[in-house]
């Protein structure tokens, strides 16, 4: 129940301190207010002390993020899953993997991954250094063997080792696999995506449209602010899928033929044994919302509307008529950003020496 | 025997049309005339009457090069196998495709094929438009079942569809597949790779050290570029690999563990059915060799200088000493071109409509 009642209490406590509940046609100055008590602007990067960015570090983690030597196969990178041509997404359920294996869970988009307050579904990892440290060695992932097959493909590259001396200046090993993390998390704390809505909270009142306003005050008035809040609109809250009915009865009738036949997700309970875990996910950033179809934890919806209209029924009780649902397509457009353009831009990667683990397929 | 005959008289003509046999401190001014007899300057772009550039084309064509819908799993692009962020290729001996299909025949490089007189390793299609049209509907590659699914996946997208118009204006029908393979093709024939060694054929007398002119040398001395010539030094010549001894016996010793066991590749004669045609490939091109390991149709050898002394061998029926060989491999590093900017700036893509065809891996 902690969960359930974290999100109450976001809920009560942020439109009860704002506003009363606004009214049909917006307001936009008090829309504005009470969105800037729920949501912020996205920072250009997201700060970590303990991974200091530098221009060195963030490149070095560009150049791992695209490098498909950090998987077994040599098949995969990083971008094969969160790709960056595609909002940080593969917009499939579940993602493929090493040997072609079917992963369990969606690939949540990296951008503006950086601002949740954990990472994965279920929140097992603190920040995106942690976050960077798991698809490589998951076997139906990247399926690298242990952490030091990793560091050997990096290390035997001379380009490589040069550009962890510049990122890491003042470790004396710095080629491990904690700094090929950190280079990968320091890439991803620059993978933010302002744009309209964030003009909009800064107080521009031309960047949205009556409608796209209107979208928000029923995004405000729903109650989907209380687990869709913060400068990423979600990522910061942990809450059981399904408070008023199942998620699995409610999303069944969407998979696809072609989608495995799994067992209900237990969540964050498979990582905490807590039975107050069983069901519990981190609610998904909405920023890029439009683009990071299918959705849910498993992919299993490909329709925005019916996944909005999942979520009101089995979190908030609640049916969405077709005129809100309406306006809160406009207002989730609003939620798409820029992909930044230096992200966008290909490194091209050192050559492999004849020290270089080779690739395989098995 | 046509094919052997076809590399001699190349050799024979271009040699002896030129000069005598070169000494041995490189005469600068010699070298270049019979450089400029043997190959040429990349251009910046391979034209086609046939498929005529423009901007739009052209950007179309990165568009469906980077876009995994081509492939039926949604996990798969062209980009994939001929990753530009390491020079066209994927490194990989041979590649990875639906499924994790292990494809037969190692990926060529995308860089400079568009100079080739034909495509594929045996040389079944006549350029780059039409090389574009297989993978996707090959079952161990993109795994496409149909023209028409890729034409509708494509189709269900207006901003596809308003590229197509623009791209192709003439055409009433624009989103064809042979449009699809035309757009792409437009965009390969802009990714050549101009630099040091076409600055040398352009009278450049700084462009190459004194070390790599030598190599050049013994490159023309040693009979390479009979087969090894042209803008692209190679690609328009099929010819027997392994004339003077069989390549499968001179490279199976450098098979890893982890190749599959995979018949004596027969060549071009697949294609033919002529028994001259028999262990016939093409002449790969030896633009960016450094890059493109692992070597030959089977990407069996790693080690460029392995690879390079296995072709004396085979081919030539001659062996190259220590300090030969070390001056070809200063000479290789000059064939390293810079890849164009914009091809690595990778493309936003389209979203998926609810009229696109689902991605399934199976």
């Amino acid at each position: 129940m902690k969960s359930v009642i974290a999100i109450l209490t976001v809920v009560l406590f942020s439109v009860g301190a704002s506003a009363p509940v606004l009214a049909d046609k917006p307001d936009q100055e008090a829309l504005l207010k009470i969105a800037q008590s729920l949501f912020a602007p996205l920072p250009e990067t997201v700060e970590n002390p303990d991974n200091p960015l530098s221009e060195e570090k963030i490149e070095l983690g560009k150049m791992l993020y695209y490098d498909p030597r950090l998987s077994q196969s040599g098949f995969i990178s990083c971008n094969t899953c969160h790709n960056l041509a595609t909002y940080g997404t593969d917009n499939l359920p579940t993602s493929l993997g090493h040997r072609w294996a079917v992963g369990p869970r969606n690939s949540p988009t990296v951008l503006n991954a950086a601002l949740h307050t954990t990472q994965f579904w279920d929140g097992r990892a603190a920040d995106v250094e942690e976050q960077a440290k798991g698809p490589i060695l998951n076997p139906i992932e990247m399926g690298i063997p242990d952490e030091s097959v990793a560091v050997s493909r990096i290390a035997s590259m001379p380009d490589y080792v040069s550009r962890f001396q510049q990122a890491f200046p003042q470790d004396s090993d710095p080629v491990s696999y904690q700094n090929i993390a950190n280079a990968i998390g320091a890439f991803e704390r620059t993978l933010t995506t302002p744009d309209r809505f964030d003009r909009f909270l800064k107080g521009d009142a031309e960047a949205l449209s009556d409608k796209e306003l209107s979208g928000l005050q029923v995004f405000i008035n729903q109650g989907c602010a209380g687990c869709h809040a913060g400068p990423a609109l979600g990522g910061n809250i942990k809450a059981r899928f399904g408070i008023v009915e199942s998620y699995w009865e409610a999303t069944r009738e969407f998979l696809t033929v072609d989608q495995p036949t799994m067992p209900m997700d237990v969540g964050r309970f498979a990582v905490t044994q807590d039975q107050n875990d069983l069901y519990v996910f981190k609610a998904p950033s909405l920023r890029n919302i439009t683009r990071t179809y299918p959705y849910f934890h498993d992919g299993s919806v490909w329709d925005l509307r019916a996944a909005t209209q999942i979520m009101a029924r089995v979190q908030l009780g609640r049916e969405i008529d077709d005129t809100d649902m309406d306006k809160l397509m406009a207002f989730y457009e609003t939620l798409v950003g820029e992909i930044p353009a230096d992200a966008l831009r290909l490194p091209v990667l050192p050559a492999s020496t004849e020290n270089t683990l080779r690739p395989s397929s098995r």
